[in-house]
């Protein structure tokens, strides 16, 4: 092989580190690239599991500090896989090091922190990406595309859901390697950043800009033990959000996400509604979409399942796999976005979303939180 | 009103004498016809049971042997509803004295009174219906419209389904009013003429002949309580039958039915394949069909989920109903049958399927049941 | 029969007006009441259509004037289906004449006109209902049953949408006997007063008072061709409206309607998530519940789609009707609620929703309205 | 790592060498096992493809003989991925030298190679597995758990089909590389043995052997461009298959193939009906499973849809993937044949399927085949 390699610094090893490891290992199995990943170091501040992961995964070399990781010259690309609440420093240093960035969603604990962010990142010129990776599940790529090709018409309504059930239970704890998320301090808010971000940032993609919201938040359990302190603690996360909102191409929003809806594991959903077609996707279904065209002959109109699984190359990612008609899963939507991210680099062209996208998304959660605390519509700003 | 009043004796009062009183007492509230039906005389052995029954549907008059109301001259449409097996002697009585018949399916016991009661009704020149009522969901009707109007090309399968699980306890008896339809002496088979004429009548409907046959059959519970001895008694109808069959056009089909199918209230179901297009039904959701054009572009091809329910008189019989989105039932198919029928009448047309038609279906029955006692395929004969 | 005649008469003739008349045309040949309902008169200003539509449903008599169809002694029930800015004369009329009433719904234009309605008929003390159908289609029945029954535990959510997409093109007019839906003098509101207000009744039936809401409203067409003017006259009505809000035991409402959604006829949704179980309905397909169970065995925990077609007299009304398997349709819906009203006048017991439980839902629509207008959260005042 | 070495041959590069390679290269980053798989050696005809083949999967070398290949010493296990028509002969080979084998299915082209190969491995007594890969679905493993658990008590039905649509075209040849499988003398038959033997292998895996089945079979497409040839020549292929059988359990069994099924790309369904549950599974959405418990509550009874994602380890397979919600895909399941095969291999313990169980498949094909052609029953040997 002639491909060039392209060195992997991962810093975490959770759930999104091993998502994220997996599609380096996949993705020229998959997608013919110039640049090939090369698993070189994993970065965790404990050195048996930093060295565990590392074997599982087959990362050269482990590094407990993070900034160590960064210093060295064999890395090309840092992957930041950290909870939220070190997000921005990793990024500012990696930024300063030159380094390629890939790094999870949400962006970072707020606004402040993501304008800094996206200012550094910008300066240092580095390539950069925001893993909001349901932006590549191929039925959602294709909605893209059907949008971009003028289909719907002017739209009238954009609404979106994200709802789980897991932290029903008073038992779950707060805090910690598995439950950082229900910790404010790490995570710094609950649905909202988790979720929401993910509903925002594919919302603005198909339907633009979200200028104004309205919101309402709910913290069911107000406290939990905390993982780390071994304590009852208050819960300063949002454990459900509710919002509505104005596009700037005047069609209506609505979303919607909690950890209290009993019997949705991952019921990410979403819906656009044009003057001539409409367009819906559900996570739990993710190889499949859901398309309204009101231009097929009256009689036979009904909304069509589409399977996205391959039609000679014209559905996205799907001529990589299999053949019609078998699914992929989960984990293919962060192959897909390795294999874009790797092209732009090659390319030499900007990646989307990249951390100025992702700001504009922070700037909504954060006028989300906003609203829910003061009843009032609050303007979003403008990245 | 000027209507043209049509007095009904109705013979029968169980599950279908009840249909097919409520489509008499309904059909001018919703469809225009010059024939106004009047409920006029309902017939049972037991004069309370049909005293009762004329009261709840108004029927002005009753008798107590359907010899007697056939001998009225104030009957114009004798409607048969009683069990299988006294289908002949009666509909032999009625068209001899010159009435409209509606009978209920299946037309007889076996393809010898069939034909006997066939040549019988085309002497006597009356009208006549064989009640498969499934014809008049507006999705089946617009089936067999879109496969009129040539959308599928070249058909290569058929297959069908009627699935049921209510025989499945061991306690359930034979004969008598309400299970008289497990007794081979009044039903003639199982589910071969009760659920499978069904499946039958609409195949060929839309799909032209069957010509041959091969199939299987099982009573799985050997011996039942009868109702009308108290003893039990061996089981003599098929509790199960599938069969595969060629149709004269050269597609194959697959038939199953049975009343083993735990979690099946009445899944009926068929499927036809054609080169260009494929379209599907489900009785549990009747008020939708299901869809394919392989002509839609490429990546956007998927099956449609067309509810049923009024598109500016475009649908089949839905504009006679509410408004876009609200949904008919089952009662609805009987309404649509006799509005039709009345239509003819009313035209001097032939209405379908008439006695011949059905004899048709019956000749595949007997075929069915025959091929399965001798495990050879068996050919059908032709009406 | 030894039945007691209440006799009818119909104010109205259009697609309410239809489907009331079914209802009185079919019930008793369903349900055994000590009331049978009796076409007396039908009532509409014009005389040729009063004439035709009484014929159709066989009323006995005509009127032109209200008020004389409410002198008449002969007139036990007064039924008003007319446009929502008559609802309030005819209704005090009616009372003060001592008749029973069938109101339409909304009960009003607005919160003043629907006090007023609610004091003078509990002075009145005459039985009274107003038609939320939909409490009676027998899955949303069953979901009140479950609920009451306190299988859902602590409620953490309640959404529901009712999406249609009739309004999308200009050309459709305002006001005039088809569309004054769409005529804010007529109609007093838009999707609030005729969809959203379906939503809230089953949603503060099933789920408690809502105590504050929090909206946005949309007219997307500003400018429709009036019916009766013949002139472009703006729009005042809301096209759209979507809210979210407090209920009273601490869950969160999620409220959506609109005229604009494509590919949507009648998409009525509502879904209810409690600790224990969750539960959701659809009205395109409104034989089914969906049901989730937590307290199902963990590895086969999932939602069971219900069909709702009996199963030996549990599920309501549906023992009335066939066999399991074949569905009901929404005529039905209407049939189940004059059922019910005919046994509480039989046993002298008030109906739901009466009068003063109307006036609970439009202090919700008009806490709706206001808070789209203000920006600002509203509290719901509480009848 | 102290994982042994277990080197991998794989002999054919076209969709299933893909597929088992990705399994070979991930399986241990998703599963602990003793055995580590390396990707040894490639082996093609063409030099050129096989070199490519190894490129892009990390084959560490390649071999254009098989032979070759076999007699090699650090080849420890044989990975068949050919057309049919190579599967006996590569087998005995590889049996001979005492390597492991992989052999994808069907085992051979027809009963008496499938005998010679069962005879030899057994002889040999080397580890094999043959590639039902369906049934290392989490769903349908989870299926086979349910019903050795006795949930479903008495079975009555077993339904199956698989059909696809990719070869209405009368333009797609048959022989070559691509389109080997409509070449009856590289496949040995059509549906029967590339899709009705999944059918079949879960079939008897899920609900005892086959005994005595009834087919048809139709070649709708009579004469395709020879790929190889370039002229046009007879189809020696079933294009179609359906056949109709008994269980040993005494349930009936109904199955049907197809690639003429306009709008299927791979509906690979089943169903099983019992005496007190049914479990049902469809490959288009394969990390679902529906069930029906009869045992569950009269009114509350409905089809469960059980989104297989993971519940603390209790579904199989699930707990080595993602988080609660998040789909698996078609790939995974020969990740997970490959994680058992390889747990297998080192306890020693022999795995299922293997070559005697799928010769067990082969003569259900054979028979089925046999019948088509004699229009008669025909009784399946007992492997």
């Amino acid at each position: 092989m002639s491909k060039k390699p392209l060195n992997v610094g991962m810093i975490g090893y959770g759930f999104m580190g091993r998502a994220h490891s997996n599609a380096y290992h996949v993705v020229s199995q998959f997608f013919d690239r110039e640049y090939q990943p090369v698993l070189k170091a994993a970065c965790a501040r404990n050195k048996e599991k930093a060295e565990a992961f590392a074997a599982q995964w087959g990362y050269e070399s482990v590094e407990t500090d993070w900034r160590a990781l960064i210093d060295r010259d064999d890395i090309h690309l840092v992957d930041i896989c950290t909870p939220n609440n070190t997000h921005m420093e990793i990024a500012l240093a990696a930024a300063k090091a030159g380094k390629a960035i890939l790094c999870e969603k949400p962006l970072a604990l707020n606004v402040e922190q993501a304008e800094i962010m996206t200012k550094a990142i910008e300066e240092a010129g580095v390539p950069n990406l925001v893993s909001f990776n349901y932006r590549r599940v191929p039925a959602v790529t294709m909605a893209k595309q059907l949008i971009d090709e003028g289909r719907l018409g002017k739209v009238f309504h954009y609404r979106s859901q994200f709802l789980q059930d897991w932290t029903i239970s008073t038992d779950v704890p707060q805090g910690g390697a598995a439950t950082w998320r229900l910790d404010v301090n790490a995570a710094g808010s609950g649905v909202t950043g988790d979720l929401l971000a993910h509903c925002i940032d594919s919302a603005m993609w198909h339907n633009g800009v979200i200028t104004q919201v309205n919101a309402i938040t709910e913290t069911f359990v107000k406290e939990r033990m905390h993982a780390e302190s071994g304590k009852m603690e208050p819960v300063g996360i949002d454990d459900a959000c509710i919002f509505h909102c104005r596009f700037e191409n005047g069609s209506l929003g609505n979303f919607e996400s909690t950890r209290y809806a009993r019997g949705h594991k991952a019921l990410y959903t979403w819906e656009i509604n044009g003057e001539n077609a409409s367009i819906a996707w559900d996570l739990h279904d993710l190889h499949r979409l859901s398309y309204f065209d009101h231009g097929d002959e009256g009689k036979l109109r009904g909304w069509r399942s589409i399977h996205v699984s391959d039609h000679g190359g014209e559905q996205p990612y799907m001529d990589h796999w299999w053949v019609p008609g078998l699914a992929i899963g989960y984990a293919e939507s962060f192959v897909h976005q390795l294999a874009d991210f790797l092209d732009d680099m090659a390319k030499g062209v900007k990646s989307q979303p990249d951390f100025r996208n992702a700001l504009q998304t922070q700037y909504v959660c954060d006028a989300v939180i906003q609203s829910a605390k003061s009843g009032q519509w609050v303007d979003v700003k403008k990245a």
